[in-house]
């Protein structure tokens, strides 16, 4: 791995340059960005993306689904023969599929490191983001060959958890663990805004109503392509969660049930103990 | 004020008691519990509610709200004339209509600060607390007798920003900024509780995940009383979020509609924004 190409430097693709010179990557890493920028000092420049696929050994696609689908239709016409194309997209069956279709001379890695913000952008990024979280591989071939295998030890070694999982699995687990909080938070910015000023609510509120806000502000054009792209699983828990706030709803409809509720409350309690445990 | 006495020595009533001494408070602060406990150094002593209630100028309800009531019902019989009777109860038209019916000898003044969290207790209480937070405040009479002044200036001089408001308009908004994002938290671990390991879940997701979950982890003792006591307008809110997510959740229903999302998302976003803007 002597040359890593980032395609895309925003919070993910800057964070990782960051992290592979901290923690020792001697190599080349090439930046490739939709418009001319300037990079942090971890990049060795920038290129264009046909010149970086020519020259990397390892290519990290790190935009929204629907770019990143993109540049995997075109990226195995520019690559020598067994370049590692991975990416770090938020759901990984549409990618697999593509990649599945395109590419052939190169060798693909899905790819998802669960170490999003509600921030986007370069200027975000920073050493240490994918400390301790999860980094999601999805395989298109076994046994890994050698150029896959260096990749993710480099993933281990930035402090990341590598978890080897199929792209349904993947998409199915995310749809709970981050596609349904980012609505349900969503949601809760939309209800409110219909109902009271903003800066009223401010004023008033304590710690919880920011903090069950932060991920509403993450951005659109991300999650149109997450929604799009993992549309049916997302759908089905948000199905769910309608459903066991209904219930909760629905016991609220006279004093007497109000009772009732401390069941769900407390399987609430339970889950959220476990989730929340310190590492 | 040269005696306080805090019933309910728990998170609130605890680091009431640090903040006042903290911030200058002289006089004795007597606390009152319903088993015998060791008191932190901010407490003069403890004493029996009977005693407490004769020996007081001001006394602080800091307990869930059924035990508010409770103690306004037998209160206004032990106190001296004008004693202030205050409370930090998290709904408050209920409290209000007892107090108004019950206390004639004593001065009732409503509270409630914003200052609460997803754990309670003793042990969680600390020196600056309620710093910056709002502390509403619902009058019974006016203009405000003396003792009701200097009790909310040493509100203001531990950090607090003192909200005057109506009991009514009070509890509708705690429905919004409160109470609503309170069952949405609840309502998202009972749901996924049903459809995932919570260990698998916590070592599978990213921050988002566990932010939205803090709430869950809260009390349920003290939550009960909150959604007897505020049923209407909680399942009211609890119905317009119910509406906004299933919006959503149609426009995911093919392709095409995702895109309608995101009238839903930006305005949340922009909610979310002012929400949480630094102050």
């Amino acid at each position: 791995m002597e040359t890593v190409a980032i395609v895309g430097v925003g919070l993910l693709g800057g964070s990782l340059a960051m992290d592979l010179r901290r923690c020792g990557y001697a190599g080349r890493i090439l930046g490739v960005s939709r418009s001319p920028r300037e990079y942090p000092a971890a990049f060795s420049s920038g290129a264009v993306f046909e010149r970086a696929a020519a020259e990397s050994d390892v290519i990290v696609l790190c935009s929204p689904v629907q770019s990143i689908i993109a540049d995997i239709e075109r990226v195995d016409a520019l690559v020598r023969p067994g370049t590692l194309i991975t990416d770090v997209g938020s759901t990984k069956s549409a990618i697999m599929s593509a990649a599945r279709t395109h590419v052939k001379r190169g060798v693909f890695l899905g790819g998802h490191p669960m170490a999003g913000k509600h921030v986007s952008g370069l200027e975000h990024a920073c050493e240490g983001l994918y400390s301790g979280k999860a980094w999601f591989f999805v395989r298109t071939i076994e046994p890994d060959p050698p150029v896959v295998r260096e990749f993710v030890e480099w993933v281990g070694r930035i402090g990341a958890r590598p978890l080897w999982i199929g792209e349904e699995e993947h998409d199915r687990s995310v749809a709970m663990t981050s596609h349904l909080p980012q609505l349900v938070s969503t949601a809760l910015g939309a209800a409110l805004a219909r109902s009271v000023d903003p800066g009223v609510a401010r004023q008033r509120c304590g710690q919880g109503l920011p903090d069950m806000l932060r991920l509403a502000e993450s951005d659109w054009a991300l999650w149109r392509d997450i929604l799009t792209s993992n549309r049916l699983e997302i759908r089905r828990m948000v199905g769910e969660y309608l459903a066991a706030l209904g219930e909760i709803e629905g016991m609220l409809s006279d004093a007497a049930s109000v009772e009732e509720i401390r069941e769900a409350f407390e399987r609430s309690q339970e889950f959220a103990r476990v989730v929340r445990e310190k590492r």
